[in-house]
């Protein structure tokens, strides 16, 4: 048999038991916090058709980053003979948006307005690979669909910074800006398409720098356009006013209520935050931490996304955790991604004929709550203890023929390296109570 | 804009907000109860190189079925200018078994020996459409590699079957067999492939049963193999003992095991069962039950698929639970599946003045570990309670100006249909004991 390799494609990932574990629990902290501030999930395919990815929903180019399923059968055969056009149906979702819009303009019918919603999963860019940018990474987004007040901003942001918050993440900084204001801010001799490239160059300051902001606008405009001028002079709120009246409004009681409601925020205004996406129409915020460079996550209302489907305009808001830089950030703080899903109790297999008591044993232990472990062969003592040394299971209880007999075994503790006899009745109890001090 | 379907592609789902938290529910369910057998989680791409699922362990055909990913780029230009042969690079995992052979083979050193770990997540097969098959859906795999003796099939068959009972699905019936019985029954005038195609015929004997299968023995072969007839016949474990002792007894030893072990489980040894994965070479299991036909589940002892990667032989056992079934059946039986993913309270918001105070009051109340739903807009309250009726959210506090300045809240019960005065300061301590009472 020719040897194929043991890697996964490039840039993608496995990940260990221990990674694992730490996934998960973070998926499931992320998920409470969603759920205990009134979001509920819903779940979409992983793949979509490609019509409905390379609609006008996709923005910042991700259309291009997608990974298209092959055509099959007849089809592509079809699709070869006409010169090999169209060859694929469907992609790998790029974004949990584009889907979402999809799935409320099927659906809008029968759910709660508004529609308060979260996913937590993965999605697929086919970009060059490097450090810490993965093909396939997760995120975690709350949307609040049907609502155009600030409200859905407040409650969107209130729940990933929660999110931060109770992961003892601190010094987390919220950004504010309004795409309303970028718009009002256009130099009136500029067209919109050299606006939206002005604003690609904007978004560059923290990369570049004011100095290199400026000398790419003066080599693209022949001049640093005036309302750009305005954004690096650091414009306050109150100075906007009087050119955008109705989004810097918005702004400043956003940035009031979120200061009034959540303790130690830290939120500010800043004019200079443009963000990828095309389909935002107001309110962009990013999450950035002092660690980090680049965001930890961010967002935007996108009031003219679900049009794609046909419907009317929805008034629609999202944010979404960068979930593999927040792991990141906490596999760094080792100690905040103290998880375990290491058995409690180690069974060793002294012969083929205890496999059904200890089974029996086993059951009842896992009704009390706690996971054990039976090596699953008689084999050598010595390499059973080697392996529950390797899985640290921190407690490890002799049962052979002779205690069985007796009714009394022998628990010992790894970490203590003590040994106690305890009545076999009383061994349930008396785990339970260990395994709860233990953690 | 033209109009995009609202509708996945086709043999894909939508789930509905009840949906998803019961399939999360499900998830978790099974997650911890693996858990508690010891098992471990990992995790893996959900796409492979296609050089790993076209190698040889896809078997059964699975590897027509793999959803190909298109190349890109150049890749994708030099593949079309060479006669459009391999236009993919990459493909959907079609099981969890196969990327777990690769995972093992490149970690194995660093893996506890035996290695046992399970998988929940999704998969993907081209097949047509149809009721109740779907492109997209669920494994639940448990597996120990690097175990060669029962106890490995014990440890995977327990923890699956705890799955079934404590979800409370009865009558789950475990059918036993060996692929080593199977081949020695194998008549001697019979070429492997021959056997093999008897053996397919075998296969179908719950749906065409024992009439149609012999009349398509007869067809093929002419006649009914001699070892055929003996399975149609029901022959006994000791029947069998005389031809192949090995599998037999240790098919003995384990019906006996599970059964002893197990307090009312339904083992048989069932001499038809086949299965479709060529990998397998030693147990085979099914998991069946009354209520559907086909199976809810199965696996087997897959020593030499791990060769596949390059090296030495890996004694493997390993057994999966059909998610979508066991969904379904759940579904079914409505009380079974009842989570519910609800706020516990609705906060209806009076003005805008009152959103940063609810918000700060909401902390508190999902700090108690409560979740709290407030209306994100100053909507008209006639709207605000219709959503609260909609969502089917148990309490709902009032709090206008008037209730803020006096500290006395009003508590609505949506069950009773009663309100009741509460202090301001009191009110977490009642919704706990509330929330609490209507579980």
């Amino acid at each position: 048999m020719s040897k194929i390799s043991v890697l996964p494609p490039s840039g993608f990932r496995d990940f260990t038991p221990e990674e694992s574990a730490a996934r998960n629990f973070l998926i499931e902290r992320i998920s409470e916090i969603y759920l205990s501030h009134g979001f509920q999930a819903i779940a979409m395919p992983f793949l979509e058709n490609l019509a409905t990815l390379e609609g006008k929903g996709g923005g910042a180019g991700n259309e291009k980053l997608i990974f298209k399923v092959l055509k099959r059968g007849e089809a592509l055969t079809r699709s070869l003979e006409a010169g090999a056009a169209n060859l694929a149906d469907m992609g790998m979702r790029f974004d949990l948006t584009l889907p979402l819009a999809r799935y409320y303009s099927r659906f809008k019918q029968q759910l709660p307005k508004p529609f308060k919603v979260f996913q937590i999963g993965p999605v697929w860019r086919a970009d060059s690979p490097q450090k810490g940018r993965y093909r396939e990474f997760y995120q975690c987004d709350v949307d609040i669909l049907g609502s155009r007040e600030i409200g859905a901003e407040a409650d969107c942001m209130a729940a990933i910074l929660k999110v931060f918050s109770s992961l003892q993440v601190e010094n987390v900084e919220l950004h504010l800006n309004d795409r309303r204001l970028l718009a009002a801010l256009k130099d009136s001799d500029l067209s919109e398409a050299q606006w939206a490239e002005a604003l690609v160059t904007l978004d560059k300051l923290d990369k570049v720098e004011r100095a290199g902001v400026e000398e790419e606008l003066t080599a693209k405009f022949g001049r640093v356009p005036e309302g750009i001028r305005l954004v690096l002079d650091g414009a306050s709120l109150e100075k906007l006013m009087t050119i955008e009246s109705e989004s810097v409004s918005s702004l400043k009681s956003l940035v009031e209520v979120l200061t009034a409601a959540i303790p130690g925020a830290k939120v500010q205004f800043n004019p200079s935050l443009v963000r990828g996406q095309d389909y935002y129409t107001g309110t962009i915020f990013e999450l950035r931490h002092p660690d980090l460079s680049g965001s930890l996550g961010g967002g935007g209302r996108y009031n003219r996304l679900l049009e794609v489907f046909g419907g009317e305009e929805v008034p629609a808001f999202g944010g979404s955790i960068g979930f593999e830089r927040l792991f990141l950030l906490l596999q760094e703080k080792a100690d905040k991604l103290n998880v375990s899903s290491t058995p409690h109790v180690f069974l060793p297999l002294f012969s083929a004929e205890m496999r059904a008591p200890l089974m029996k044993l086993a059951l009842e232990m896992r009704a009390a709550g706690l996971r054990v472990d039976i090596y699953p062969d008689a084999a050598k003592l010595k390499n059973q203890f080697k392996y529950a040394d390797d899985r640290k299971i921190p407690y490890t209880v002799i049962i052979g023929g002779d205690e069985l007999a007796s009714g009394v075994v022998k628990l010992k503790s790894m970490a203590e390296r003590s040994e106690e006899a305890v009545p076999v009745n009383e061994l349930v109890h008396r785990l339970v109570q260990l395994s709860l001090k233990s953690k």
